[in-house]
């Protein structure tokens, strides 16, 4: 039996997110099922990351069992890819696996993970654009970039994030996490035709575990301190206070990309 | 009776291009329902270009009657950009009214103009994005700009451009048209997460006027020479010959931007 690794990256508009669920379009099922038809047995993949729907991804991770002989690991990527472009523009599908490694016996995709780290992308100005609305979170107005990242220093670190985690989740055990990263970067628009006045503000975070909604209420939260909605010690005050009605709202899903799982390998 | 403009920006991936099509979802005939909804008369447009299915705008103008009375023309665009969202992300719909004006009795957006900027965006290199996928011709390969800047210098000017028309495209009386301006940018796919080596090769071509499929035989044409399938000079001889043969394959629709078009007013 191999134990195969996946890299896989999607644009998650057209999916209600990745996890399978029967009767809707989800991102973990459509491959399943392109696996499946390819290794000719059926496939059960554990992903990483639970993304939600209208969620990308640039560098999910999926493990799945298959037997030996059959397709070799090092042509799965591509034979997978043709089989998800069919009747897709210019033979390029909107789920995309980069690459299928072999991992030793024991490693699982979602279990071995020691972290990840999300992009969050929102564009500010007062033009919204037709090709941005499944790609950013599109704000009006000019967003105060050096209070988000006032405010993005009271999140990196140690703490209990209660106060970012969605009501009604699954109670966890714990709700501390460490934020390793929270970068907040400005970038020219410029490459986007069309946009040359505007800019984007992207969201870099990078930490061991998420809870339900996390970054995205992260990125809710940033937002309303550049907006000047809230003041950035309210951040701080949040946190501490591990009520989620302190945290602001969460941003919408079409801003959210994963971009990368860690392992140690 | 008001003679109303429009500037228009879409996502052309929805659709079976511009032009209304009983029974098939086109940009126009989308356009059309929302404004006939909003101004309580049938609207009939007139578009300037027929964009072909998957085809954006940043800049179709489109020209219709509208009775005096009833909705002022400065508030059309936000009103008709309200119901195009509807049930959208964000409220940015896939299309989206920039300005409508009024406009001189007489005035048609497409017997008035005198001419039209196209773009097309083409990505090369080994790695291919599923965020490309619906917005560039994702080419495999570099692709050399130095050779499609001589390709594009043949082209450029007053010829008869009877060899980039599609072949079974309506005869035209003449054939005979004036590109102004014909560049081959290169720019920095940076801005795009996942995708720091990549880089785009844009073409921006400005005419008084396009045969059918004209800008996307250009477009294969010149990636053709770009990938070294054949030489700049073939282009010249192609333009001599007026024969479609002797010209490259259509670009795919997906790379293709109508950008802007020009009036005296």
């Amino acid at each position: 039996m191999r134990n195969i690794l996946l890299k896989i990256a999607y644009d998650g508009t057209a999916y209600c997110g990745w996890q399978r669920q029967p009767g809707s379009p989800t991102v973990c099922g459509r491959l399943e099922e392109a696996l499946t038809e390819l290794c000719g047995v059926p496939i059960k993949l554990d992903g990483t990351s639970r993304t939600d729907a209208g969620v990308h991804a640039l560098g999910q991770q999926a493990s799945f069992q298959l037997p030996d002989g059959g397709i070799p690991t090092e042509r799965i990527a591509k034979a997978v890819n043709d089989k998800l472009a069919k009747d897709r523009l210019e033979s390029v599908g909107d789920i995309r696996v980069l690459w299928a490694k072999e991992m030793p016996e024991g490693f699982h995709a979602r279990f071995s993970s020691l972290g990840k780290r999300y992009i969050y992308r929102i564009s500010d100005g007062e033009e919204k654009s037709v090709f941005r609305r499944t790609r950013f979170y599109q704000v009006t107005g000019r967003l105060d970039v050096a209070a988000m990242r006032e405010a993005a220093g009271y999140i990196a670190g140690e703490h209990d994030f209660a106060c970012f985690m969605a009501s009604g989740s699954t109670p966890q055990e714990s709700t501390v996490r460490t934020v390793y990263r929270l970068d907040v970067e400005e970038l020219p628009l410029a490459g986007e035709p069309g946009s040359a006045a505007g800019r984007e503000i992207r969201i870099i975070i990078e930490g061991n575990g998420f809870l339900y909604n996390m970054v995205r209420i992260i990125a809710g939260t940033l937002t309303e301190v550049g907006l000047g909605r809230r003041g950035a010690e309210s951040v701080a005050a949040a946190i501490e206070g591990r009520d989620r009605s302190l945290a602001g709202h969460p941003a919408p899903p079409q801003g959210l990309y994963l971009d990368e799982v860690f392992y140690q390998l």
